[in-house]
C-alpha cells in the first residue's frame, strides 16, 4: 500500500511538473499601447517551472529573447543552469509579437501589418498585468532576461521599481546604440523591400536567407565565425536557409524590432539615463559581452555605473553568444546574485 | 622671351599632367575568362600619375577597390601619399564591373545580366593585357592595392610572377575567409531579392539603404562606430541613401561581388596556398587590419606567414577602415617598402 501511494505521488507529482511547464495562455483584454494605440485580446504565453513557496518569495520572471519563446528558454531552467528551479519559481513569458503571445501571425481582430506597432515597455505592460491580474503577484524574487529579455528586464527596473528584489539585464540595453538601431532597420529592410513580402501579406516568407544572413554576420565575432565553419559551409548554410519556409514569421520579426528600437527607459525622465537610474531600487547585476555586435554593450554599462550596479563582463570572441559559451561563469554569478 | 617660354612650358606641363590624369579607355578585344566565358569588345579604364622613366623602371601598379574607380584612387596618390607619383610613374586601373571599365552598367552588347560572371583573375587578366598590349610594359616596379585592389595584387603574384618586383596587397586576401563569402552572398541576395531589382532591369536602383546599412555594419567596428554617430543620425543618414538613387549600380556590384568570391590564388595549385606561395617570385609587404570586419585578416596573414614576407597589420578599431584611420603608418610603410 505504501508503495502504491508512493507511486501515485511520483506519477502525480510528474504529471504536475509537466503540467506546469507546458504552454499556458492568460487573455489580459486589450493593452493600452505606450504610443496610443491598442492591441485587442491581447493574449500572453507562459509556463511556470519550480514550486511558488508559501509565502510566493521564490517567484523569477523569465522574459523571452528577440524571435524566442518560452519553449525555448527551458534549456535555461534547471539546477545548475541560468535559473534555478529547484529553488525559484520560475515564470517564463512570452514577450509580445513572438507568435506565441499576441503577433500579427496570430491575432484575429489585428492580424499581419495591422497588428499595431508597439514598444517593450508595452510587452512588459502585457507582463505586469498577467503577474498582477492573473497569476496575483505583486512583488518578485528576481527579472532576469537575456538579450530582448535584458531589455525587458531594463523597462521593469523603471517602469515598476517596487516589483522586483533583483534583477539582472543580461547582454540587454536601456535603450539602443547607434549601431544596434541601425542593425534592426537594416534587417526590417531586407524583410519589407523583400520581393516576397508584398505588404505583409506573403504566402512565402519573405527574405529568410538573408535574415539567416544577418545572425550569421552578427550574432557572433568574425574570429568565432570563421573558426567554426568553412567556405564549403557557410554558402551550403545560406542555401538551405533560402529553402527554410517555417523558420520565422517576418511580420512577427518586424514588430519585435521595432518594439527594440522603440525602447528607451530614459523616456519618462527627460531622455536622461541618469534620472531614469534614480528611481530604480532594485539590487541589480548587469551582464554585457565585450564584443557583442548585436546588443553592443555600451549603454549597459553606462547604466550599470549610473545604477553602482554589479557589472560582470564577458570577455570571449563568441560575441552576443557570449552567454553560451561562458555559460559556467555567468550561471554561477546570477545563481550567486540570486541568493 | 625667356619668361614667356617658361610660361609655355608650365602651362604644356600642367596641361600633360592633367591630361596624364584624367580617364583613358583601352579597348582589348575580347577577353577570355576562367569560367569559359567571354567579355565582348572588353574595356578597361586607367589613369596614369607622374613620369615614366627612361627605363621604364619606376611604374606602380594601382588597381580599384570594390566599388571604386581610378577617380577615387586619385586621393592615395601623391607626395606623402600612399603611391607617391613623384618617385614611380603611376598606373591606376579601373577594375572589371566597376561602372567605367566594361561592366553590366555599360556593356552594349552584353548589358544587366547578359554580362557574364567573372572572377578576380579575369580583371588581373584584363590589366596584364593593358599593361603588355596596349601599354607595352612587361615589368613593373610594384604592384599595391587596397581591399579588393589587394585581391587583385595577390592574384597578380601567382598569375605573372616575374612581372613584379614587389607587391603590397593591403586589407586584401588571397581567397576569401568563410566570414567575407557570407558577407558578399548577403549583400547579392538583398539586391536580388529586392522588390525593384527585376532581374536585372530595374528602372530605381533596388536595396540602396540595405546596400548602405552594410556598409555602416561592416566598414568599421561597432566600437568606433558607435563613437562617430548617434541614434537619430544612424536613421537619418538611411533614410537619405535609401533616396539616394545613384549611389552605386546593383548589377555591376553583385558581378564585382561574385569575381571577389570567385577569388582563389590556390586553384592552380590544387587548393594548396603553400604550393602557390611557392610559385610568387617577389618581394612582398602584406597589410592587414586585425579587426577587419569586411576582410577578415586571417587568409593573408597565412599567405604573409607563407611566404615569408613582412607583415604590417594595422590595430586601430576602425576595422576594415584602419587603412584611412592609420593612414600616415601605412602610408611610411609602403613608402619605406617600395624604395
Amino acid at each position: 500500500m505504501k508503495r502504491s501511494i508512493c507511486v501515485i505521488c511520483v506519477i502525480c507529482g510528474l504529471s504536475l511538473v509537466a503540467l506546469a511547464q507546458q504552454q499556458q495562455f492568460a487573455n489580459i483584454g486589450d493593452l493600452k499601447l505606450e504610443n496610443g494605440g491598442l492591441i485587442r485580446n491581447c493574449r500572453v504565453g507562459y509556463r511556470t517551472f519550480g514550486q511558488l513557496n508559501a509565502d510566493k518569495s521564490n517567484v523569477v520572471v523569465f522574459p523571452t529573447w528577440a524571435g524566442g519563446t518560452t519553449e525555448q528558454l527551458q534549456s535555461s531552467i534547471g539546477s545548475g543552469k541560468l535559473v534555478d528551479s529547484t529553488r525559484y519559481f520560475v515564470i517564463a513569458i512570452d514577450a509580445l509579437s513572438n507568435g506565441v503571445s499576441s503577433s500579427p501571425s496570430n491575432s484575429r481582430l489585428q492580424p499581419r501589418m495591422k497588428f499595431p506597432k508597439f514598444s517593450l515597455r508595452d510587452t512588459v505592460e502585457s507582463q505586469h498585468r498577467l503577474l498582477t491580474e492573473v497569476l496575483h503577484i505583486d512583488r518578485v524574487k528576481a527579472i532576469v532576461g537575456i538579450s530582448m529579455g535584458g531589455m525587458q528586464t531594463f523597462q521593469w527596473l523603471v517602469s515598476y521599481p517596487q516589483f522586483m528584489e533583483r534583477a539582472v539585464p543580461i547582454v540587454g540595453s536601456p535603450r539602443l546604440a547607434p549601431y544596434d538601431l541601425l542593425l534592426w532597420q537594416a534587417q526590417i529592410e531586407a524583410l519589407m523591400r523583400d520581393r516576397d513580402w508584398n505588404g505583409g501579406n506573403y504566402t512565402r516568407n519573405p527574405a529568410r536567407a538573408l535574415d539567416f544572413a544577418f545572425g550569421e554576420l552578427l550574432l557572433t565575432t568574425p574570429t568565432d565565425y570563421n573558426r567554426r565553419t568553412t567556405r564549403e559551409k557557410v554558402l551550403a548554410d545560406l542555401e538551405k536557409a533560402r529553402g527554410d519556409a517555417k523558420r520565422f514569421d517576418a511580420n512577427d520579426k518586424i514588430r519585435q524590432d521595432q518594439a527594440m528600437m522603440a525602447l528607451d527607459v530614459s523616456r519618462d525622465f527627460g531622455g536622461s539615463l541618469e534620472r531614469a537610474a534614480r528611481a530604480v531600487k532594485a539590487k541589480v547585476l548587469v551582464v554585457v559581452a565585450k564584443f557583442d555586435h548585436v546588443v553592443t554593450p555600451g549603454p549597459a554599462t553606462e547604466f550599470a555605473s549610473l545604477l553602482g550596479a554589479k557589472l560582470l563582463e564577458l570577455e570571449s570572441d563568441c560575441g552576443h553568444l557570449a552567454t553560451a559559451c561562458e555559460s559556467r561563469r555567468l550561471n554561477e554569478a546570477v545563481a550567486e546574485f540570486l541568493q
